[in-house]
């Protein structure tokens, strides 16, 4: 099979291994002669993937007593909604830091249910930094932010000192850095970038603070049903926790957070660096900001886009188109894609830049 | 591969070609050489995938023009909430016949809502009938009601006239009889059972129904949202919406509903004949609402279980255990079931009685 570099934004780039046992399950699993698409969610094969999915998450965040982990559907998007309904009291304030499209499309469900301020924005700039400087006030329900954008290629690279519930969306960056989850009260993560395939989205929330809206809570919006039935009070998108458990467990296979977190800092460096060295090339964020999953970037001469891709394409990059928002580029380093893609991309801007300049 | 017999109540029993061609997908998508879990969804070969799963579902539904077709995550469970939140007028009321704990969950969510009535109920016997002849009221919002009713093994062989919008959860025999679509003005089905793997939902909605309710809806919960984007809002669930594709199409390419709506027939006969005839055995609903899908029986001599265990075991019979609420036994008949394993069921049940009568 002719080797792909992935660089797709999400979903994105899988290990090797993880697509050769996913497939293997679609077969047989667990020896059980069966599909793992058609047994019961309610089976010990399947209940064994989920206890384990769930400790994974755990070990993977050094995450502290009192928080539950869930895996729920929707993706991160029936979190932009869930969140101001578990948690933004019926006369209370949400704060949220806008750093983008996501972000917004958060604020805009927060709005729907309650008091939502926007604490700071880097809309001014069309989210090419992360605003800094911003107090977040003590009588908010809770501060909301997203720790990569995926679009712009921006991330915080700092937590904010935060005086209430700290919500962070690290849907395009969990398990790429080590973070102290005791900072945060609540994590949320499509699985399709770091984690896993489409269709999972992993919660993580401190137990204490669920449970004073005064809302009454629809049961699959309210987190408490969820963890009350250990993920399974309806029948759980079993294949995407499937895979996303294999994920993870590669990653902690291979030395966990803190081995990745180098390989992921090696990838960004070796890649912005071509970016800033190369005539034909120029970053479009901040450079304090950018982000060491998606790398933004343009052509110095964008009248040569056709020439740039042609030579991507001869040489099996793939998934570099940016946003449609935004254009130009994009090259997404998740977790599982081996420093040999960026180098193979490195080449190719060197060979570019030896042609065209 | 020793051949095991799959009467799971879902996840269920999928084509093996289905499994077949979803494991290779998961390896190598389209000669793309990158999995169908590693590539994005808004990919051409993705939309693809969407356009041939919505196609498919309005042929095999004859779906007459005026509705739109939209897969979304979430399970049928959150349909539960969706359908009064999109449906249910501030100040209207809304229907509900109550046939078991999925309709009671139903129920219990359109409470939380706004008005909701239960126009009639089986639970007086523990739901082992559907009720008849009761009025459904002209000015509801709509009505709603469950085709098959999957933990008791009963199903509506007729649709009540409806002078109302008539909704439908069909999730546990969704496409394995010929309905009039016409007749209905949403239809949601979980893909777990008849459709494909656990992870995906189908909803089926008449277009001018929508946005009368006079709420601000969420983004994620407003089916216009979906529509609108052709379900790709935000990330669907890429992989079940494609084993969902394939499913619909094996069925599709075999003849359709009408087709397997005969052999649906013939398998559900064949096992309740024998539960009839066998002295061991006796059905638990009543007969002229006994589910072509989930057939559910007891043993007249409940002590003889672990004997009766042991010969399904020993034949490779699976996922024969009746719901947790309910005990005894359940074999689920779904679309993939090979006629060969209703007949496997019916000689292990034979020999028991040979056995131990």
């Amino acid at each position: 099979m002719k080797k792909v570099h992935n660089f797709s934004s999400g979903p994105g780039i899988l290990p090797a291994e993880v697509i050769k046992q996913s497939a293997e399950a679609v077969l047989n699993f667990d020896n059980l002669n069966l599909s793992l698409l058609e047994i019961s969610h309610r089976s010990k094969n399947f209940i064994a993937v989920m206890d384990q999915a769930v400790e994974l998450v755990k070990d993977l965040l050094k995450l502290p007593s009192g928080y539950s982990v869930i895996f729920v559907g929707g993706g991160a998007s029936t979190q932009f909604a869930m969140v101001p309904y578990n948690l933004l009291k019926t006369n209370g304030t949400a704060g949220y830091l806008n750093t983008g499209v996501w972000a917004s499309k958060a604020i805009k469900e927060a709005k729907i249910i309650g008091n939502t301020q926007v604490i700071a924005s880097s809309e001014d700039k069309q989210f090419s930094y992360i605003p800094k400087g911003y107090t977040i006030p003590d009588n908010l329900d809770y501060m909301h932010i997203t720790s990569n954008n995926t679009i712009y290629g921006t991330q915080l690279k700092e937590f904010p000192k935060c005086p209430v519930s700290l919500v962070c969306d690290m849907s395009s960056d969990i398990f790429s850095r080590k973070i102290n989850a005791a900072d945060f009260d609540l994590i949320y993560a499509g699985a399709q970038k770091n984690m896993g395939p489409a269709g999972a989205t992993l919660v993580v929330v401190k137990d204490e603070i669920l449970g004073k809206t005064g809302r009454t809570l629809l049961s699959m919006l309210d987190y408490r049903t969820h963890i009350k039935a250990g993920s399974m009070y309806n029948t759980p998108p079993v294949y995407p926790i499937y895979v996303s458990m294999l994920t993870m467990k590669w990653l902690k296979d291979n030395g966990g957070v803190s081995w990745i977190e180098k390989i992921n800092e090696q990838k960004a460096a070796l890649l912005y660096s071509e970016i800033d060295r190369n005539s034909m090339f120029k970053g479009t964020v901040v450079k304090e900001d950018r982000s060491l999953m998606n790398v933004n970037f343009v052509l110095t001469k964008p009248e040569l886009e056709a020439e740039f891709d042609a030579l991507t394409k001869a040489a099996n990059l793939s998934g570099l188109k940016g946003h449609r928002d935004v254009g130009g580029y994009r090259a997404s380093l998740y977790n599982a894609l081996p420093i040999e893609s960026v180098k193979a991309l490195v080449e190719v801007m060197q060979e570019f830049e030896k042609k065209s300049a």
